[in-house]
C-alpha cells in the first residue's frame, strides 16, 4: 500500500450521495471491498450522462474503462450512505483520469480513494479518438 | 403470471428512495430482474434498524429470508432512482409477510411488485420463536 | 410460505455447476437471497445460449422477464458451489414458465426452489409475440 | 495507464476456474469493471480457506483489504467462463501481495490484471499484527 495520505473533502469538484444495499456488507459486517468500484463507476457515469455527454445507446465515441483501483481506509457498513467526491486529476489526448473520494457523511476523512481512467473509442472501429471538444472542456471545468 | 394488476403508491405505509447504479442495468439497458430484490432486502432492514428492532450483530430474535417474489410490469434504468413502498401483509406467530412496490419518481403506477417473508428464529437454536410483542405491535403498525 | 415441499433432484431435466463468491454471503455469513436470483438468470439464459435461441445482441424475438419467486429451505455459503437443475414447468401462447432448484454438492434436497417467467415480445414493438416453432420444440423437450 | 504489459500464464503459480453470470453484463454487452474485484476476492479467499488458513468466523488474525486495482485490456462476457491465476508478489511484517490475471480460456494473453493486498490484524483490537509463521510459508510457497 501506498504511504500516501487520502486527500480530504477539499479536493473534490463534484458530489454525489450514494445509499447502501443490505447485500453490499459481506460476511464482516462491513461494506465490501469491490462495492466501491460501483460507486465508482455510479458517479462517473451520472455526472457524464448530467453534462449530456454520455448516451449509452448510440453515443459516439463511447468510454471504455482501463485501469481503475483503490485505497480503503476505514470499513463502512450499511446502512449508512456515503457522499463520493470526484474530480479529474488528468486529460490526455483520448482519456481521462478521475480521482474519487469515498467518505461517511459524518466524516471529513475519507474512507477510501480510488482511480478510474476512460479511454474513448469510437463506437464502430473500437479505436481510441481524440476527445471532442465539448468533452475535454466539461473535463477541465472540474479537474483539481 | 397472475393476472392482478399490482397495487398503486396508495397501497403502501413507508417509502425509501434507493439509487440506481451503473452495474444494475444488464445487457439489454435496464434493471437487471434481480436487483429489485436487492432493494426489498435493503428496504426491509432499513426499516427494522429505524425501528430499532434489528442489530445484525447481537439481536436475537433473528429473521430468516424463506420466501420471496417479484412481478414486473414495466423497465427502470439507471440513472433514475425509485421510490420502494412497503406495506405489512400478515403477521403470523414467527413470521411477518411485506408488500414491496418499486416505483419510478414521476409514476403512480407500479413498476415492480413484490413480497418478502421473513420468520423470526432464535440466534441459538435456529428454530422459530413466537414474535415479541414489540416487533408484532411494529409489523401491525404499518399493516395494510 | 406455502406449505408446499420442496421438490426432489429427480424433477429437474438440464443441469449447471454455478461457483459461488466471497460477495455472496452477506453479514450473517450466508449467500444472500438475491443472490439465487442472480443464478435462476444464469442457468436459464446459458440453456437458452447453448440451444442457440438466444442471441443477445440482434435475437429476436427477446425475452422479458415478468415474474420469479424463490421459497428458502437451508442457507448455503461461500466457497461452496451449487447445482442448478432446471425444468419447464408450462409453456403459454407467447411465455414459458420454468422452476428451478438449488441443491448443494453433497445434498438430495433442495436448499431453494424457485421460478421464473419469460414472455416473448418482438424486439422492435415490446409486444408479445408468438413463440417461434423451434424455441417451443426446446421448452417442450425439458418440460417436467 | 501504466504502459506495462500484463503478464502472460507462465506468471502465476494458482488457478481457479469462475464462471459468469448474466448479470455481470452491463449496458454494453460485457462483463463490468466491478465484477472482476469480485473473482479477486474468491480466488484469493477460496486459495486461503483450501489452505486451511483462513476460518471466516473465528480465525485470528483477520486479512483487511487495503488497496487493489485492475488494468482491463479486453472485454469478456457472459456465459464464457474466466481462468483467474494467482502469485503472491510480496510478503511484508503483516501483509501480503497478490497479482491476479484473468484470461479467457482460449487465451493466453491477459484480458485483465490486477493486485490485491491484504493486511492482517489482530480480530480484538484491529492492530496489525506479524504474520503467523504458517501463513508466511504459504504466501512464500506461491511466490513469483
Amino acid at each position: 500500500m501506498s504511504g500516501q495520505p487520502l486527500t480530504g473533502r477539499e479536493s473534490y469538484k463534484v458530489w454525489r450521495e450514494i445509499g447502501t444495499r443490505w447485500a453490499d456488507n459481506d460476511a464482516y459486517g462491513h461494506v465490501n471491498n469491490t462495492i466501491y468500484y460501483t460507486w465508482f463507476d455510479t458517479a462517473v457515469n451520472a455526472w457524464l450522462i448530467e453534462q449530456e455527454l454520455l448516451d449509452v445507446l448510440a453515443g459516439d465515441p463511447i468510454g471504455l474503462v482501463v485501469e481503475t483501483g483503490c485505497r480503503y481506509a476505514q470499513p463502512l457498513s450499511y446502512p449508512q450512505p456515503v457522499d463520493v467526491g470526484l474530480v479529474v486529476e488528468s486529460v490526455g489526448k483520448s482519456s481521462v483520469r478521475y480521482r474519487l473520494g469515498i467518505f461517511s457523511q459524518n466524516g471529513d476523512e475519507a474512507s477510501a480513494e480510488g482511480y478510474f481512467v476512460h479511454v474513448y473509442v469510437s463506437r464502430e472501429s473500437r479505436r481510441p479518438v481524440p476527445l471532442p471538444p465539448r468533452w475535454r472542456a466539461a473535463f477541465e471545468a472540474i479537474a483539481g
